[in-house]
């Protein structure tokens, strides 16, 4: 179920707009030499402002102390509980090639590793061979057969690569239904790839061939002379976002990743956008022909910039958003959505656990007396600290679109 | 369960008191000329001084953006999870009439309505008809006859009517165990009534007999030529306030409804109150005498200004309740509580989703910092923004009623 049980006696069809505009990697922590965070150094008036009308708050991407990755980070926000909705990480990085997987396809996140003469592994990411060497040892791997599959193996970058089994029908929808073979240290041996149900024993036994096979085409191989293999796992069947709340959605985004997740949740796809201004120019397009009620735009630079550790860099990414803030009122929408998937930290170069400012704002919504768009203003917002999940929840009912609950 | 797994185990019998004042449709929303809430520009000095004196909070009556009924809204404030206890619209509609009912007993909210010569819907209200002509057509549905089944049929207001089934203890205690024949829009057909189980087919049979021999009877009728039936329930049996919290409960309130659903949770009702300085007249009556620890008393002229989007008139509600905090005060609770079922801003004219301010006076709690009564200053407050099911839970601990949890 979609966060609230039974939602979908609750929505109701109306004709309100809604826009979920994700600032990847939004929420910052404070600097030492500063003691503000990013966005409260970023000159940011236009949001400002936008906060000073909306009802703001702060989000918990999936749970205390939880750090999360794109995948719950985003399905949290599309208002899907991110523990029961998981991806597998094949599925992830199927996604974030844009490789389309259909339901008789498992996707495969693999590593070129090192190991000794034992098999004990001596590096999980074969000194993070480049891509061009990886691409080499891919063009091997692609002339691996498994009787009763169809294999399709892709570089993702470096050593990661992807490897999609096709076969008919024959793995089931939940996840994991194989374990992986990465051990996820160095030292130990590479694991077998176990059933986790008497049903999944023959993709185990393929994924074992395929892994014995590699080991016999690299064993010569200086640079890599194994694989790692995880997150076995099949595109989910989530319930959508037309079902649950009666919407008509699209999705915006520059990376293929965003897109996937955006189809899970049964968004349809718009463009085909380079960066942010051209996501608010293909909205820009559809918005004025149709019929749909949910656009989610996805801004990247703010999550780049924080996982490289670059507060300047994401400082001005911020300040870049900011001034797309007039386009973005331009276009609208009845309800607009500015959140974050999770806080990347200059000071941490990487995702973390730290909530995240949101507003939600309406003709209707007034300044909740936050003056400023930041982490320390919107503590004391009206909307609270909450579950990025709900933040779904309190758009429909900024929208109009959610009916009274019992009488 | 009620709330806190274990409760029963938890709470002990003390002879401390407390008093549970529900503000009805308390919370409100920032108008355009003032940017206040009602709350803000209402002049409630006694609220004021006594927040100053207070544990303060804002409470989320079901779920972040979920617009509660009266039912959930006060289920919520005496500790009960209105996700799980649920009441069906039946059930709430006697209770709102004073009708009594028992376990062989299902109550059924219908309305009379319009439909064309093909059976299709045309006014799900047949006009909005008032009470002087539906009291005419309950007298002719007084007249069906189910073998079976004895039938009640009363007038609640308008185009609404009461349908009461009578049988041995034939449907079960669940909801909904039948569905209902409204299909909730104009355009379509009435629906047949479907069993939700194999052994509740004879109610579905008996309900569709009702149906048509309703539209035989008023085939010819103009104002209404035919009825839809909606919330087909049983009264539930709940978990009591004395079994999870050991107490001995006392509801006053001037509408049968509050009475009826403090009555699910165990209360007994005292008194007949034509309005709030009835009910505090009542709870001085019965406090002196008796043994009982916990009083919720109920007023509800906050929440029908709301509805009627009178902002002037809510204002004037909340600053007449204002006048009765010193009476409230003087009754000597040992724990007073003063919250509300849900917001009802003017500017929506209708039950909203908005956060509801609630305060806990004891003689040990202490200004919070928040001098004035209002959803703005209780963001602040010390007990932040809960879910309103944990007020009673906050209630008992400030009762001394609450054993240490774990050693």
């Amino acid at each position: 179920m979609i966060d609230f049980p039974g939602i979908e006696n609750l929505t109701r069809k109306t004709s309100s707009r809604i826009l979920l505009v994700v600032i990847d990697g939004l929420g910052g922590y404070f600097d030492n030499a500063t003691n503000n965070s990013e966005l409260e150094d970023a000159r940011t008036p236009n949001l400002d402002n936008l906060a000073g009308e909306s009802a703001c708050g702060l989000s918990i991407p999936v749970d205390h102390g939880i750090t999360p990755g794109s995948g719950p980070g985003h399905l949290s926000l599309f208002g899907y509980d991110p523990i029961k909705y998981q991806v597998g990480r094949g599925v992830l990085e199927a996604l974030g090639l844009g490789f389309e997987l259909n339901a008789n396809q498992i996707a495969i996140r693999g590593n070129f590793a090192l190991s000794n003469a034992e098999g004990v592994i001596t590096d999980r990411r074969a000194n993070r061979i480049s891509s061009e060497i990886s691409s080499n040892l891919v063009k091997k791997l692609s002339n691996i057969l498994l009787p009763g599959f169809q294999t399709d193996v892709e570089l993702i970058r470096d050593h990661r690569f992807l490897l999609v089994l096709t076969s008919e029908n024959i793995a089931p929808n939940y996840y994991p239904f194989v374990s992986d073979t990465d051990p996820g240290l160095n030292g130990l041996k590479p694991l077998a790839c176990e059933p986790t149900y008497p049903e999944t024993i023959k993709i185990a036994d393929a994924i074992n061939s395929f892994v014995t096979q590699t080991r016999n085409l690299l064993r010569d191989n200086q640079q890599a002379n194994t694989i790692l293999l995880r997150g076995i796992s099949k595109v989910p069947k989530f319930p959508s976002m037309q079902e649950k709340y009666k919407l008509n959605p699209i999705g915006i985004a520059a990376y293929p990743m965003y897109l996937g997740l955006a189809k899970l949740a049964g968004m349809e796809i718009v463009g085909e956008n380079t960066d942010f201004a051209a996501e608010i120019e293909s909205l820009k397009t559809v918005i004025k022909v149709d019929e749909h009620d949910f656009f989610f735009l996805h801004y990247k630079p703010a999550d780049t910039a924080g996982e490289d550790g670059d507060r300047k860099a994401k400082i001005l990414a911020l300040e870049e958003f900011d001034k797309f803030i007039p386009a973005i009122k331009d276009i609208g929408a009845d309800v607009l959505v500015i959140a974050g998937d999770h806080s990347t930290p200059a000071i941490l170069a990487a995702h973390s656990w730290h909530s995240v400012p949101f507003l939600i704002n309406t003709s209707f919504t007034k300044a909740d007396g936050q003056g400023s768009f930041s982490e320390k203003e919107f503590r004391g917002g009206s909307l609270g600290l909450i579950k990025a999940k709900s933040i779904m929840m309190l758009a429909l009912a900024h929208a109009g679109k959610l009916k009274k609950f019992g009488s």
